[in-house]
């Protein structure tokens, strides 16, 4: 069955990328809600808050699922009659599918408006959506090059200098450490972003708080793309988003031996604070960081009674 | 004969690291002296002249040689008689050669004194001093645990956490992105350095200013543990220490190939701004960045004259 | 009668703190409105207009007391009939007096999330809500220890540290001098609040605004604990929450003579700016302090017409 | 007629200033909407439309003309009917003009009230609504003088002293320059606006900026009045106001000869950074810059659906 | 005997204050040194050597005492022969004596002139020095009033509110808590300090350093008056000079029974960085912290290699 | 005489500048030493001294004028003999002349040096030394082009853009309100200076303060050019260097009548601290502000007892 079927895709990690997850998400609930048979409205919410439940579960951490899944079933719960909310489910998730597919390309189109002629730009890690920015620009021909970061441990960098060369933007590629050295002939600093909390906090690739602290001493604006899903609901509630510990082969190549005493850490992202974050661009426009938690409220249309039935119900959070 | 085989070894690079470059200079001016024949005063301090130029013009941008050299050279040019001269050149070499080998251990002994009980220490790079300074304290039960970095792109890390890991002391080996994470952690960072400026900014290993920057956000200090020989005294003539740009293969590895349009940057060192070191750790004694022109002038005993002589005779520095 | 009474209680200081005043005034408009024998909406409607100026003008200076009367009452304006004023006035009091009481409640569960394992926490003064906070957090076994203040000049340290002994929690008491010393060992402040206003200054005990500034400078979360009828919306017009100055003998204890020419001058409170605020925590969610207008504008249910009928009926901030 | 000559006035200049610009294009589309005589709603509509977007092209940065265009507008795209079209028209005419008019009385109302007894206020440039919100001040008893600059170029300065003088408030003139000078006998500075961004920066008078620095320096607040028909839509999706490049002679007086090589640059404006902003004064409240996006989409009705349809049918701010 | 009496009034805290100390450490070696019947200059020098050692270990941490005894010592220690050394002995510690009691009113001298019109002050704790610099600028009619703090737990805001209301100052005494609130009206904070380390960091009572804090935070001068003596040499070996923990019933009173788990922590001092340190006042002249390696060397006339042999004859700072 | 007529040229300031009235007063004692007929030493001495004495009150505030004489007469009191003392007066100011005339250009071989290729430099009021940096640069090809200010109220940036223009150097002319504007732009700032004071800080044309703090802001080399004898020995002693208040007419034009209640206030310098001030270059070398002391100590040959003693005859700075 469909719902089995991407659940299981995607807690093993066959769907992967916050957008991928999301729209599969959605696509899943309204494949699922089109094959019930049920004769009543409460039968038909019951089985899609199940199914939205089943969904949730396959990865706890991931922030763009519980978002998917709220704004598709907002349809279902408001509905007043069984066909309302059929129709409902339908219309929400076509709708959440299409604008999460456009939104990257929205973001590109406001964020290569911030870019000054001629601009050198510096980025982090592999982000689809920072990429699409700076090519809009460069199509624009309003790039003069880039310089983007080896990103250890996993080398993320050699992605992003193939996908740029391939759209015909001269790149500089560095070492991580050389980003500040490079800072003073850099216009703006562009990465994605894996969250952003309620209190406008970015959660990115490790490496990425390090090159927001440097643009912020050389006074750079520092900008994040980032599509309205990547909003993290539940920080409302104080949760802290859990920063992913990865394996020591990762940094040392697997076979090689450490001498004894030594232990390596590896910790996936790093938190770069709302103090060093200049914009946050979405689909629905560029802001400061401290308009995060209207976007959570208004836009993602979550309030602080559904987090806690959303919390009770999950218990993910628990640290 | 030794002085040009001396002057061979430092320049292709066979005498490598500040320290030793600096003692064999003095040991070569010494042995060099001592099989002058010379009749006259005049006909000495005219033979020694010469061979300290040809030594500084080895390598002119290692700070260490012309404070050596300039050390060494004080007691023939200020002595009165040719008996005078040559014992003035036998006793100040053999001084600074003893000088500069003691160096290392009372800065350990120093540097530990700052250290908190069980300390909590990163560092950078691969640091001779910097690594005693950290053992010494552990000698003294004092150390927890150190950060070390991987220092890209040539990998400094492994001799690092080998060294320490022989000395016992427990490591944490880390990607270099991942310093500012782990900075709430640790007590205090402490590195060595390449040269030090006359106004107290620190040249080392790419990557030093960022974590320096990083200790300077977290309130942590940042302390430079450096030989006095590594103070650089043209800068007071306003000379810029050049940095070392290195070949991309250090970076990328050999042999594999970029894509099209894009550029390896690879610079040896970066500069660390006096407003992000803390302490520099001398063998005469724990400053402020803000002393360095007093160590150039009164303890390496340059004055602009001197200098203004220096810079005349060698013209290395032109930019 | 309850109306009377419950305004003597308030202006004489029989009822104190914000949460009681605020409750004890939904209870006397509730109880008000059901004594009235009113035979049409219209004069409903102005005898519990007149019933809420009375009791607003009880305590001017109480940031509470204007919120729970403002949100009791909006019930009785937005009636159509004398019948649906009745009911809302009397649910909206119950609701109002018990969300109140569950607001420390979900607070304390919201903190606690933000303590990292095994934290050191520094708090100032005696609040109710910051104290919830610490002892969940206790009880989830995530507390090491404690630091708490004097709070010179009324010692109400004393209070704290009997509640934090009471209930299990380690702590050091220290003088109000000493916060700025033991900060680098602290993970997180967290204090409670007399108000906040519409750009996110806090305003709380005095001393609070200098250890707010510790926490600024040595990097660590400065957190305040805020029920949201704490929310000063009259602030949103520019009014400046007046400062109480108190009695010299808070200082001096009473009797003891000073020298000639010397004044004591003893603020109760002090303000502290919201760029020292990393968290405001209400029972609505934890946000930064820029979210500060919008609780008062859509959560209080604010906005400026009516902020102007009510200045224009008190009068009571004139400076 | 009516829509020709208007559109004529503002974009010959004959009507200048962001208020009277409004106001203006507010009457025109009123008088033009009573003189249409269509059948049909979606006549009316179609005929209004095309006067709104011929309006909207006579100054394409004038941030005030779109806000009072969609004002008016809003209700006769939202009608049902065309008497309900022409009703709303007619309405949202009259409030517009009204309520700007009133604004500045509003806004000095709550900026006074930030002034502390014997204030001693610094301002810069000659804005209407901040010296109205001085005088306000003053009148209440509560200025003690002020500093006033030259407004290099065109010394603007002299009007404002004019100003001041004639409502009898004590001023001091100085140079731009000497601003930082006496920024510490000065209690807090207050200036008008040209716009305030989504992202809470304010454009206004060059030299604004630095002003707005040295207070932030000198920790006094950085006061900025501004109707809310100065917030600038269009910068959420990204759009950066242009600063208007203005002719030499105004720096140099006409017929001045300067050397061969010279050459003036004369930006009309300059952006404060929102951190530099303390408290932006509207006549709908006193916030903090952060507030911005909310007063853009809340209080003046946009959304970003909105942005991209005018932005379609105007193009006016490519790059 | 004169030497043992001054030892044990040393050590037993009959003698206190650093002025103080040093004086009479400087008396016993010149009335020991008269005492002495020695034949020969190496047994002269052989007692007295003895003599200093006996009184450096008196009160290990004092700073004044080693730089007293090493000040008398240096004419011993340079002799040439027996009645050079007796002849400088004597006249080194008159001298000294001298110096030492001038030194107050030097510095006095040159923080007056530090004063604006109309000064508004700020002081901490009960300094002879700082109060001597207030007198002395409020006789030259330059002083509106004074802001001292009661300075828990030991309240010797006492002891200075009553020295400065003798002199005619007028006082406003303020809880240490409220330092903050009061600095926007203060012109200058000026305190003593217990000692002056080779970084130019500021060890005085606890408190110090968070009323330097607020007064770089509000942009006012924070100057230290300090006589030479208190720089403490043995900080250029990274000596940290250790934090004395005092009783608990200093804070609570004696008898007071505290709830259990409760701790008390009473740190006599604390350290202010020199970054907020303006200017440090000595009767030599007025610098920047930067200024003290100099002090220590040139004037206090210590070097690295005297350090090393006290260190060894001491060993009295281990840690 | 030779004497009076200097004397006389100075006060009247028919004699301007720094380095000129430094040169004439070394001038003056020169020749009036020689015209001298005095028989003893005693006698010579008494006559230096008392035409020093009136040298030094020509111009109280000039920085220059005393330690101009102070380096001549130090020749003089040393001196063992008349004959010694004649010797000496004229050898020391023949070379105070000469290398005040030096001094520029050494410093213009420094300040070069700091330039990067292709450099952006922005410069304030009209500095000699600082243009002789600028044009030294733009020799050696390293100049693009220079940003220089108007320079209110006098106007002086006239003068600079001329001699930039007649050097070949290519200029942007602003406003000096338009600095913080352009900052983005410049690669460094260099001014000149009227005098350094003990703790570092720069006194220099109104303006510079404003524009170093910009530089601070964009992190961008504020440099000051200043020979040694702009650096102020009294300020050791606390003296604060007076604020020249200079007439209304400078800004407003003669004949212009300002309105009722407005006063010009036009002070001629204001101060930048050490903080915003990177590098000062002088003839002996280029040093952060800290070096300060040192060159007033050491090279200028001041210590305390001698300014004491200047102080007791001068009384000029009583404030």
């Amino acid at each position: 069955m469909v719902l089995t079927k991407t659940a299981d895709d995607i807690s093993s990690m066959r769907v992967r990328g916050a957008g991928r997850i999301a729209r599969t998400a959605a696509l899943a609930l309204q494949e699922y809600g089109a094959s019930l048979e049920c004769k009543t409205l409460a039968a038909f919410v019951d089985e899609m808050q199940n199914a939205a439940e089943i969904l949730c579960k396959t990865r706890p951490t991931a922030v763009s699922l519980p978002n998917a899944v709220r704004y598709v079933m907002q349809g279902v719960r408001g509905a007043g009659t069984l066909e309302e909310a059929q129709q409902a489910l339908n219309d929400r998730a076509t709708t959440f599918i299409h604008d999460s597919q456009e939104a990257v390309q929205k973001i590109a189109d406001i964020a290569a408006r911030q870019f000054p002629d001629d601009a050198v730009i510096m980025t982090h890690c592999n982000s689809q959506v920072a990429i699409a920015c700076i090519v809009r620009a460069h199509e624009q021909g309003r790039v003069r090059e880039v310089y983007a970061t080896e990103v250890r441990p996993r080398n993320q960098g050699y992605i992003t200098i193939q996908m740029l060369s391939d759209a015909g933007v001269p790149v500089n590629f560095i070492v991580d450490s050389a980003a500040r050295s490079f800072m003073p002939k850099v216009d703006l600093v562009i990465t994605g972003t894996d969250a952003v909390t309620a209190n406008g906090a970015v959660v990115n690739k490790i490496g990425t708080s390090q090159i927001a602290l440097c643009a912020h001493e050389a006074r750079k604006p520092f900008i994040v793309a980032a599509e309205t899903y990547k909003f993290a609901p539940r920080t409302i509630l104080g949760e802290r988003i859990p920063i992913e510990e990865r394996p020591a082969e990762e940094v040392t190549g697997s076979g090689r031996q450490l001498p004894p005493g030594v232990t390596v850490k590896n910790p996936a992202f790093d938190v770069t604070p709302p103090a060093y974050v200049d914009l946050i661009i979405t689909e629905i426009g560029a802001f400061a960081p401290s308009y995060a938690p209207v976007v959570i409220r208004d836009h993602l249309g979550w309030d602080i009674s559904e987090f806690q039935k959303e919390y009770a119900f999950t218990h993910q959070y628990g640290e």
